[in-house]
């Protein structure tokens, strides 16, 4: 049963929600992950083929999916599914539209010009789990964007099943998004060949997407070599209730967080003491209807919480303290709240937006920063897909005059070279 | 003496490239760093006052630096020297403020609005290298971002000397920046207590600035539990030139960055194979007269290179493969080529522009991505300091039309907890 806590003291919420921090990493896994990235980047595509068949278990004559796949997959899906999909991909597609920035350029004196450009990422790799379920909304919150943002080139790894096919949703949602490529490719051998590149996946810029234990980790290793987005936790919801909402429906909301996983962590704060219980009775109640009842009972045994705290402005303070990745505001007035909200990923505001309608239909993207990071990771955006480059530019005349600024600081740190390369253009002037 | 390359092939470009791509890590590096942020990590303070006598051979009574230091650094500090800098950071000031973003809200549908804020981190730390030179340019392109962005506190930790002072350039620049607590603190043992807190500096929220391979590699370690801006290797510049320059400025802005460190690398591809003569000769000509001449002419001979090309879009499209930290383009109507520029951090247009003038003066950031992977990360900017929250309001009647498309596609994806989070809306109206 889930665990109810009146009036917590800063001490109760500083174990809560510190515990909710990225632990230490696992040695274990690390080691692991190091092992299989050496080898893919020292063997590259047999590496992968070799993986693949140990821990997939599929000996691939081909990584790529073809054409006659993808086609076969379109024929194969439900069509009441696909409009489903397409409605899903124009609503992420208009909000992340939204996202597309500009550069600009401005002078800020005679003969001095100053810009900043926006430019794509040449290559992504998009990573989707599969295992037990196949997750086709993440193909699109990841490859939506990228398309948006004008990525020539838009690849996604999943792994295949053993019969070494991937899910038609997945493929489909792949077709609809973007993608330009598919690979038959899992865990962190296919983080470590989109890093490297193997015979027949050229190394990308950036990867994106959710990912096991494996994944997070083989993506924080090659961090540098290429980008990544973020590196994902077990996901979590904080409800904020003012006593003005539906307690089944409040305990609906948690239970959808918690039938993630064990570790996926529901939190309701509320000023209602009568409504905590009623929320804690209805979870009971609709937890016995639930295919994955053994794993949202454990998740809410261990790591959800309903807290009572006096008013909405305590419960927003704990909210920023939390940092949570998804935040519903079942409050009247919802929008009065929003400005003092400083740090979460995706905001509901009211009490008719379950998370749910932002995992799947919403626009907003459902790829977001969790167990306290965002407090300085932000959703995936368009952003993610772009990068700047800054210019400079001086005529003759304006440079002179900036020279000696230049050669003062450049020979206060101790760098002769740098205060010669401005003042040798003092001293010839060269047609 | 630098080596020339006529008309280089691919495989020549290849080799000559992917070398300057991250290293695979230094094992040793990576265990000393890992051993230090462990002690970090478990004994805090003492920790790092006891790294800090031992690395920077002072026993500190106390890591913050106080007002009355601070006070007397801007009454030591030349007076020319503060004109120059607060020049500067004006010039960055203005240039930075470009880079604000608003976030948007708009409505798709009715009874719909969806929307992005953008808000500030908490609390940033700013890494400051010290050792043979101060760098209060370093001060600037990270504290003036980070204020323009809303940070509430901007950390700063820079190693002390060993009578346990700071450089007074380095306090003035931090002063005039906006820089709130500044710590006596350097190397990975800095970037631990920035990343878990101790006694007296708590742990800030993202970590920026340059650093030797210990810092560097420290950053690494701790990303995830806070941000950090990017992985910084040695400093480069690429010039292009159509043969219409000076060869002893090219020469000049050349050595301007061999001096940094022989690990620094210099290329200039011009389509002009005299001046690649003259340039030659006359680096080794300036390099007699300047004071790091050892340093700049190792970096010259191993990591230096002229290429000569057929043309312009050859040089460009070597530029693109290379994605250099550093671009001058010193060619006629560089605004004609500037739209082919793919992947740099920095560009200086024409030939009145040596990247010097962008180390100190002109206002564009600094500190830019190196070794290849301006393909994926930008400058350091605004946007660093600030995060994203993406937020969706629906009414009922708007929510329980999009209800059965979000109970579909969760039941699609085997989240039926997801799916009756939608429905149980639609089967009671609940006031």
């Amino acid at each position: 049963m889930i665990p109810v806590i009146s009036y917590p003291d800063a001490a109760t919420l500083d174990a809560l929600f510190s515990a909710s921090r990225l632990s230490p990493e696992n040695r274990a896994i690390s080691d692991s992950v190091s092992r299989i990235l050496g080898d893919i980047r020292q063997s590259g595509e047999e590496a992968l083929l070799s993986y693949t068949e140990q821990l997939d278990g599929v000996r691939l004559s081909r990584l790529e999916v073809t054409e006659e796949e993808i086609n076969s997959a379109l024929d194969q899906i439900d069509s009441d599914f696909l409009q489903v999909l397409k409605t899903s991909a124009a609503q992420i597609r208009s909000f992340h539209s939204h996202q597309k920035r500009n550069g600009f350029s401005f002078s800020p004196g005679k003969g001095i010009l100053l810009g900043q450009m926006v430019t794509p990422l040449d290559r992504v790799g998009i990573y989707v789990p599969g295992g037990t379920a196949a997750y086709p909304s993440t193909v699109l919150m990841n490859a939506i964007p990228a398309k948006i943002a004008g990525c020539r080139e838009i690849f996604m790894a999943t792994p295949p099943s053993p019969n070494g096919q991937i899910s038609p949703e997945i493929l489909a949602a792949a077709r609809l998004a973007g993608v330009t490529r598919i690979f038959k490719a899992g865990g962190a051998q296919a983080i470590g060949a989109f890093a490297y590149g193997t015979a027949s996946i050229p190394a990308v810029d950036k990867i994106t997407g959710p990912g096991n234990a494996y994944v997070a980790e083989a993506k924080r290793q090659v961090f540098g070599l290429v980008a990544i987005d973020m590196i994902a936790g077990p996901s979590e919801i904080l409800i904020i209730s003012d006593g003005h909402s539906s307690p089944r429906h409040l305990a609906a909301d948690l239970l959808s967080q918690a039938e993630h996983d064990k570790m996926a962590r529901a939190v309701l704060i509320t000023t209602s003491s009568q409504l905590a219980l009623q929320v804690q009775q209805s979870l009971e109640e609709q937890l016995l209807c639930l295919p994955r009842q053994e794993i949202a009972r454990a998740s809410l045994k261990q790591r959800g919480c309903i807290l009572v705290v006096n008013d909405l402005p305590a419960a927003i303070q704990i909210a920023n303290q939390m940092a949570p990745e998804h935040l519903e505001l079942c409050v009247d007035s919802p929008f009065d709240h929003l400005p003092d909200i400083r740090h979460a990923g995706s905001i509901f505001l009211g009490c008719h937006c379950p998370e749910a309608l932002g995992d799947y239909l919403a626009g907003p993207n459902h790829t977001l920063p969790t167990g306290g990071t965002a407090r300085f990771f932000s959703p995936l955006s368009v952003d993610d897909f772009v990068k700047t480059s800054q210019y400079t530019y001086y005529t003759r005349e304006a440079f002179l005059q900036a020279a000696p600024s230049v050669a003062a600081f450049a020979r206060k740190e101790g760098l002769e070279a740098h205060g010669r390369s401005a003042l040798i253009r003092k001293e010839e002037a060269y047609e």
